[in-house]
């Protein structure tokens, strides 16, 4: 099968091996795949991957389970052992021992094919089209802010670094009613913002101390310090993207202000389809470029490019 | 009056200044002190702090409003503005405005008398000696960690760093009924904790992601590294001390495990006269030393020392 590997260098490989789905597995074909900076940082060593990208795409069933055979779904990205105290308590998200589609030791959707466990499946409403769904894993990502955090309506919130993830962040955090702000750099997301409805302010306009809670998608050193900056003593940051290396960050600040600094990763992807399936989040504004499988490399170069928002890749007809 | 000053150099003085009660205030006799490694902080440039040291202490009220007058009173550290958004929600402890005694912008308590605000005041019972009265204010800073956090009676806790403020956070959270476990360095240490009931063991021989809670009171950038280390994934860390300067930090960490980081500082006076009345805590084995006022130089050199616990300042008979 045709595929797009990353073993050091990215390569787009036609005879990639299709492999046959065991128990509990299902054969999907995907239809369609988006890039995510996480792609990026796996091709700069994040997580020593060497295997097919991608972790987020809309695919159709081939083989797996007669009931799920030809439906589209979309794939939840941890495969859990099912063993450990996380699975036994119901969270599969932080399995002591996953592995993660297309970013730790488990093959990506940058491919005709991907075997994936058919607990990870869900089926997509016939009102979700595909360039919708590519979104639902980011989307479930954004929801785990609300997951993690509770957002009341009268709090003031910042979600810095509008990128792709800050962009859905937002989206979801609107619909909470709170006093929303977006800090941008670039016209392109202020557009964006303005679109939805969300205020969008210059970069550093913003006062000290007087956010609830700041959401840090920067994936930056910087936008940690910011959040620290923003947000009111007993307030909240909420980390959403993985930093490089080890930011130095002012531990002290958070101890004397009492601030809470909550973690979140994946979020609920049933929650996602249905604010699809309601309307309620715009996600096709967001696509700003596509590109075959074929010229997969040409892509991923695309969505390194600053302030890039979403690259789709076309990987098969429905 | 006596006084241990702090203005770049610690020198102990006969000839302070004693000011009067204004509105609002009151004129406190200081009985006993204790010395807190916040006050050798101060004194490495911490708060560029210039004054009088000293904020534990008990104290007899001298002259304020007629139903304090010669009781004896512990203090509240913080003094608020009155005015801002977190005095008006009842949380002066985070006033933005605030000073803070013997730490920032208002002299302590090392000396023979201070002006203190009267509602920062509490009564202390009959039944708690001036030794005990002395660790309200350290005790309050424990209590804290249970006012930030839900302790669950079946969670597995450690306290990192079994210093003075260590030792009372490990006597709080035993109350809970938790798992509870501190690692130690010193025979010292381990012998209080096993008075007290409490699990003592070696420090480095705790596996890793196993702790639903850690608390970090080691002030140290590795305790801060040892409790991303030790806390399980979506567990909470408790910070519970300052650190110097900025701290390298997995904050890729603490998003992908989706950890709970939670600053905690000031604490509830009247809890921990509670505890005190009720004999639930035993601070008195963690004196090791006494010093009077007149040899406070010297007290805070031993208070300096590795391992050191409660060293106290003898300041008035009573």
């Amino acid at each position: 099968m045709r595929a797009l590997i990353y073993d050091g260098s990215l390569r787009f490989v036609r005879d990639a091996a299709v492999a046959q789905p065991g128990e509990g597995e299902a054969l999907l074909r995907i239809l369609k795949a988006g890039i995510c900076n996480t792609d990026l940082e796996l091709m700069n060593g994040y997580m020593a991957f060497s295997d097919i990208l991608g972790h987020e795409f809309v695919a159709r069933v081939e083989a797996g389970p007669d009931d799920l055979i030809a439906q589209r779904v979309v794939c939840e990205i941890n495969v859990a052992c099912g063993d450990c105290d996380f699975c036994a308590a119901g969270v599969p998200s932080q399995c002591r021992r996953r592995r993660t589609i297309g970013i730790d030791r488990y093959p990506g959707g940058f491919a005709d094919y991907l075997i994936a466990p058919v607990a990870n499946l869900h089926r997509v409403p016939d009102n979700v089209s595909d360039d919708e769904a590519v979104f639902v894993e980011p989307l479930a990502a954004a929801l785990q802010v609300t997951e993690a955090v509770h957002i009341s309506p009268r709090d003031r919130v910042v979600v810095l670094g509008p990128g792709k993830l800050g962009l859905l962040v937002a989206q979801v955090l609107k619909l909470t009613g709170a006093d929303l702000v977006v800090p941008v750099r670039r016209e392109k997301q202020a557009r964006l913002l303005e679109r939805w409805g969300i205020l969008a302010v210059e970069a550093g306009s913003l006062p000290p101390g007087q956010a609830d809670v700041v959401v840090d998608c920067t994936g930056v050193e910087d936008g940690f310090a910011t959040a620290l900056e923003l947000v009111r003593p007993r307030g909240t940051i909420v980390l959403k993207s993985t930093y490089h290396g080890l930011p130095q960050a002012n531990l002290t600040r958070v101890a004397v202000d009492e601030i809470r600094v909550i973690g979140s990763r994946c979020g609920p992807f049933d929650a996602a389809l249905r604010l699809l399936e309601r309307g309620l989040v715009d996600v096709t504004s967001m696509i700003e470029k596509r590109y075959p499988l074929e010229r997969g490399v040409e892509a991923l170069q695309a969505a390194a490019e600053q302030g890039m928002l979403k690259v789709l890749l076309d990987v098969s007809e429905d």
